[in-house]
């Protein structure tokens, strides 16, 4: 009953490559804090950061066989988005695959379990998130599906959704949210940089933000070091 | 009736500073193997090596407002050290903070909580240890303390008190013990020099602590592999 | 009751050597899948890869001192493979035991629990894989035994044993075991040579491996997006 | 711009109840393995088992007010699905909601986070399955979303869907799929009975599957202990 | 340098037994959200409910000696906590202790480590809190501190101080805040025991707790799910 | 390559069961504190207690077929133990199973891995120690080993090693050690049973064991609380 879904609507790459000045924070928080993978969903190495469209693929725990199914079904701009069925460390992935997917023109891999052949992942300066690393290998007995709605650390990815990465996770952008969240995170990316200047040059977040009077509201109360101390 | 104490005492710059040239394990050791944070406190990236006075800050889970306040608490030479009032991993400190916190004078931040904008925070060089990274974003609407006693990453620190944190993890030196630490820091140091010279040369550690007495009274048998075969 | 074994067994040198140009995944691929430590033995510094023949070590918790007691059982081309009683995160090893072992001709360390002074580590360039970074001192007080067999990070290693290390992890082969896989590895080495070529070329593993036949006689389905989302 | 969606469609309860003999597991394999919270989430006390109606609820780390929020959304035969906007193990439910809910029809709670109060909740017999139990207290402060789709457990749950939680754990069956899996789950009861009558009376199950044929085929052998021993 | 400090003064045994109506989410609220210890620290059988008075005990990781130095130092009402001074999973605590301990009048103990014997304990309906139950031994080689401050699961505990413990874990009051958590935790109770009334009647928080406004104030909006697919 | 050892020989019956009054504890002591398996390997019931000797089985990540093959080489007086060939949570095993097994005689279950039909099988009072439960299915798809020496829990198991498992967890007694093992271990239960008495009627470890004088060697010093609290 396994199905393998062509051709789903993409985000267009030109709307797509407008994310990559912007990172998963930003982003996070430009579309309302929703839609960030778990943080064990980690960069196999540092700095790496890609944005793209998602293909998803499940895999069932110990067999990697859906991914060369699924290699098929990328297109140049695509990130390769794999969970298994249930929770699994082995090693799915590893050089071979990359110099498959990238011969695809897949931007990268997020894979909600295990890779292996890091080193040579590393050198081939081809960017993977993964839940661990283990040399653990696979079979290919069992099929899944591919191209349908999956669950990866703990986010909902469509096919076609928007991917962002980079050294502090993953966000996914459904397709109906990619403009406003687009929006507000230009504009967010502007504010905070005139922010910026004013905390680098000392200013407090306190007066910037205006915070002092919700404070008092709230109850907070200073007091000395010496006069807490005579207090108690 | 949550509060910020203001100018508690702080251990003395120029001792601070005589802690710069002995890592976390020689002072841990030094003051008697205690004061050590928990491993899952690890620097986000590596080396990293700092030495300091505490401003310690409580945050609500999924909360930063706090360290709003406490960054204007913070003096040259000290680190921010922050502890959620319970278990939390999203990521409280980003590059905004980090700027400000940098304006102040801050050396370091240790975060037993998660942190985000890592890219930008190593570009920085900016030194941080968390307990994980992680994009998620937080909102300010409860207040806590800064600057009373708190335990971070199972270790107490008080206002004030001295913080080293290298690629080892973060040790907490209380004031009234700085002094004789640093006299038994650098003692150990001296010691470990000439022991690293003569391990270098391939004497044995054996031979060097005089274990082999102490070995035999145990009860430890030596047994030739052939005759250790033919026993069984 | 406590025991040492002296000159067990090793693998010959010149065989263990053949095995340096092979990865962990590959020669753990090539022993039938078996024989790999679990993911949580992970390397201190990126990128290491070792060869050599294992001296085991158990130590209790919290007490490296059979460390020493295994240093002087060391020879050149050794790994030492360390594995407490129970589990046990403290800093069992540091730079001044690493240049102990160096002068006896070891290559690297595996340690089922916690190491320090990782800096100086890096430094030196000894490799080390552990299962965590902890400042915790230990103690010298209880025996244990070296070169029997252990269970480290849940694989058996018997003294002698080959030990291959790299970014991905580490694997175990018995000294039985050797010449097969060695032979084994070599050829899938050759053959994955072949594979990546033309994989990089743009030909899916679908085609190379002739999957997909096998695929729809499990019953995999293509559908394309549009007709499925009518299906619904 | 949290909003509250009222009068979401159910499952009727007719259908509901008929799930009511069926365990988690049946029910699992029934929809195709897939629906499945992670084993995380789990029962307070044992044996509990519950049928129900899906009413979903967001709630900020550390922040319990959208459950009072969520509880005017409930009707008799609803099972109240709550998970924080990022990981958090507070105990954001005790005695007090759970008499609430009670008092509303609910026939028991999900908590993806942490709950208390867990001896009264057991003398009051009101089923919970959370990730952990934790005494720590909440505050209400921020806003989220009540009947909206949540990702709890790595399970995909909209409002009205079907849940079944037992103490193997916690299944969704979205609405569209209740008829297919009821069929599936009856069918699978009724061949499992046979099954059983049949493994009971000693039976194998490589005999009632006809597994031994596909095992020859894969290369299965079987070798006496004795002849094993002598061939190594 | 390990010493046993005698005669701590400890909380009066006639406030002490009025705790034990009050459980430990109420006594935690009591003061202020603090002194929880972390969740891991669960009993070992349920239900379980003791309140009594610290003596403190560190222990060597591996290694219970300590633990027959502290039960000289307990008196009847007294609840031993002890911590290793590294995080261990061994079982240092089994059955001839728990009689020993029951001997001297102690009514449970909180362990941040592994117990064992624990169907023995459950029997002796001794009540324990530990981190984790293992038959792992431990030996007696190594000295600790008996009654000075040690951190446990998170929580500061000075000898002398108040422990309440119950099904959802272990809440520490210092000796100086012993009197006011008291005065607040029973006023809470009362206060909490009518709200539960009006609860089981049906009237909903929103309307006892007087929400709806501040919740229209934060922007919470309601829809009909109707109008709400509508606009999507 | 996979195999089925048959006719392994098995510890005799008749001194398995002079085990069954000696705890998992008791019998790890009496083996030099070796052979336990890890505190993850917990019982899905209490109290539970067998004695037996091993069938081994190796089963793939998500497959559960070599349960059925392994079934058939169990006799009665038998354990089921069972891992995984890589680290998997999925429910293996059921009560449809637990019917097979108990009409082969086995005793009950050691399941690296997770379980389900968790109710039911405590009703049919059928012992299992499992890492988790799950109520996750596996295929039946990939084979591998029966019979052959695996690694449980971190302990080593051959087939026809005896087997203790209770509420404190599972520890395996190889074949040649169980005839010494079983003197030491009822050796040791007779002096505890002396020492319970004495510890019952308050009488001290630390005299019982004579350990004063080695506390005081170790430098162990008692303060009384008023002049330590003076000294500081």
């Amino acid at each position: 009953m396994s199905i393998v879904v062509t051709n789903p609507p993409r985000v267009d790459t030109a709307i797509v490559d407008q994310f990559a000045k912007l990172g998963v924070a930003t982003v996070h928080e430009a579309q309302g804090r929703k839609g960030l993978m778990s943080a064990e969903i980690k960069p196999i190495f540092r700095p790496a950061e890609i944005v793209g469209t998602a293909v998803t693929c499940e895999v069932a725990p110990g067999d990697n066989w859906m991914i060369h199914v699924a290699a098929e079904q990328c297109r140049p701009g695509d990130i390769l988005v794999v969970t298994p069925t249930s929770p699994c460390s082995d090693g799915y992935f590893g050089d071979l695959l990359a110099e498959s997917l990238r011969a695809q023109g897949v931007r990268g891999l997020i894979m909600n379990a295990g890779v292996r052949d890091i080193a040579t992942l590393t050198e081939m300066n081809f960017p993977v998130w993964s839940r661990t690393v283990y040399a653990q290998g696979t079979v290919k007995e069992t099929i899944a599906n591919v191209n349908t709605p999956i669950v990866c650390g703990g986010a909902l990815v469509n096919p076609g959704d928007l991917i962002v990465a980079d050294d502090d996770g993953v966000v996914v952008v459904h397709q109906s949210e990619v403009d406003s969240t687009l929006k507000n995170a230009l504009a967010r990316e502007e504010n905070e940089s005139a922010k910026r200047d004013r905390l680098a040059s000392g200013e407090l977040g306190l007066d910037i933000y205006g915070m002092r009077e919700r404070l008092v509201d709230k109850g907070l109360t200073y007091i000395d070091y010496e006069k807490w101390q005579e207090s108690k």
